[in-house]
């Protein structure tokens, strides 16, 4: 790469939110999706780039396309939405994305919780290829406590064994809480997250000890090394991987959807997105016969911060989109022509 | 202590499970609770002790006793069950143990997730000085999933604060498994659970890196510097610390119990048991439009087997249950002998 272009690439330009989201929807449009599908996935890659969580937004879009040309996912499936019980909501997603099969049930999930006290939504033949927290976070904005779970690809070795099965397999969690955003966390139940590989391979930097394993399932700091035939490990050693296991019990096994384990991309070159299931448990908190949740959760947030605790979870994304809403989105002013040039 | 005394501690007895149940409900009659207590604290102390959960069985009696005594928590107390939704169950424990809540609660409970396909149950106002395990391995022999958490009492510091926040905090996750027993796993959000902290220091061991501060902050290997003015870390850095939070907010916050942070025992020299909640989360797998689900994880416990995995989660309780239901359930001669002295 020439000097010239490390300049460009040191350049930074902003965009306001809707247009980098119109600027997404016309590429995924371009490239093979309904407008509905696109809507989705643009709101969400632009969502993840506002919020800087970087694994999640634009640097995405390229895997988003490849994935696309090679006909492994439908970019126009129509999720079909099955009322199955009081407080269960099933989607069967049409091999299209899981984004827009949540959009579908949505509404009819938040009513059977906000009626039985909890329901379950249990999204199956589905792609992922998203953070979490977008997913779960608009419940919390709604007053309800929400939980989600989705298995990806084979890359976690379980503790005790020698070879991967699991995927990175993240856990959301998000709850209401008064005078402030609400509580969110999304994290991968593997000790890096895919994308936080990639970057890594990417920037040329080492990951943390305990993160991988290389092709021979020895340990390694070298990203290439896991992502080049090796594998990650579970956070947390055992307790990180019987997380992971109830993943793909929940996302899979309950929902209808493959396990991490399960599908064969091998005829679609290209293909980067996990065909597996996705669960979200809905919970109305104003049913406890306790004070109101949102001031309960309000006085642990003022406890944990007494305890000396600077940043809540969340509050990182939180930070980095008010600075969006005043300057508009960070992009490299090369990622923006990648961007353009995909149109 | 004499040499005799220590040839004594090393002989060990054998007991049947339905002879150690019923010692230990005589033992808890005696010391001030109903019958209808007693016999749930006995068999799931018991049930502790036959699956070799050492932290959790016979080991935890003196604790139980010197609460009862104190007048901290109600042995007789009647959990009134609160059927509030479709899906939605609490119960008022009454300052009572959180087991008999769990019991009288058990029945709606499952008949509203067969029914909603998914329910859960809130328990305020109790005790949980026990494993969690127990709690949710029935649910899976009956071929649900469930998910119990439970918070306890200030010993665990958030990731990136200074003092303690959360208690030990655990999950616990079972699921049925055609062919094998459930898949169940049962982890306190902390590095250590407090059981196993006490017994490292009453055995003079070490406890791993990373497990816990002393009382000025700073890492310690040492047991008693942890239990003397000391503190745990959660497993796995910021993301253990995430979950222990979850666990504060779903079994405090969402059923109306107190925090970890919020009771006061000081009045009551001996107590032990923390006053807090407890949440239940089941759901039918049946309702799931894909495979039967104990075939499905049968399928996963399979390929974890074949990625050289040689033990499953829950694997080493019922190896020992399955040895403890030929010789009975093994005690210390002094420990038998304690007992006895309770009576």
């Amino acid at each position: 790469m020439s000097q010239t272009s490390h300049a460009a690439d040191a350049s930074t330009v902003h965009l306001p939110f809707i247009e980098l989201t119109a600027l997404l929807q016309r590429i995924f449009e371009r490239h093979g999706t309904s407008p509905e599908v696109a809507q989705s996935l643009a709101f969400n890659c632009a969502s993840a780039q506002r919020d800087a969580a970087h694994s999640h937004g634009v640097f995405r879009i390229p895997g988003y396309l490849s994935t696309l040309a090679s006909g492994w996912v439908n970019g126009k499936a129509v999720p079909v939405v099955e009322d199955i019980a009081s407080g269960f909501v099933g989607v069967d997603a049409g091999n299209g994305f899981a984004q827009p099969a949540l959009a579908a049930a949505r509404a009819l999930l938040i009513d059977k919780a906000r009626s039985a006290g909890i329901a379950v939504l249990a999204i199956r033949n589905s792609h992922h290829f998203a953070a979490l927290w977008p997913d779960v976070e608009p419940f919390a904005r709604e007053g309800l406590v929400a939980l989600s779970v989705v298995n990806s690809m084979t890359c976690v070795v379980p503790h005790g064994a020698a070879k991967p099965v699991f995927g990175t397999n993240p856990i959301a969690f998000a709850a209401p809480c008064d005078g402030r955003d609400p509580i969110v966390f999304d994290m991968a139940t593997s000790a890096l997250a895919h994308g936080d590989v990639q970057i890594a391979a990417r920037e040329g930097r080492d990951v943390p000890a305990g993160s991988g394993v290389d092709r021979l399932g020895q340990p390694t700091h070298d990203p290439e090394a896991i992502l080049d035939g090796g594998a990650l490990l579970p956070f947390g050693g055992h307790k990180g991987s019987a997380l992971s296991m109830m993943v793909e019990l929940l996302a899979a096994a309950l929902t209808g959807g493959h396990f991490s384990f399960e599908f064969d991309w091998s005829g679609h070159p290209g293909a980067k997105t996990p065909w597996t299931g996705q669960l979200i448990i809905v919970i109305d908190p104003d049913k406890s016969r306790g004070a109101p949740f949102a001031q309960r959760s309000e006085m642990l947030v003022k406890q944990m911060e007494g305890a000396g605790l600077t940043r809540m979870a969340g509050d990182r994304r939180y930070k980095a989109r008010a600075r969006a809403e005043v300057e508009g989105i960070a992009l490299r002013a090369s990622e923006l022509r990648e961007l353009e040039g995909f149109l």
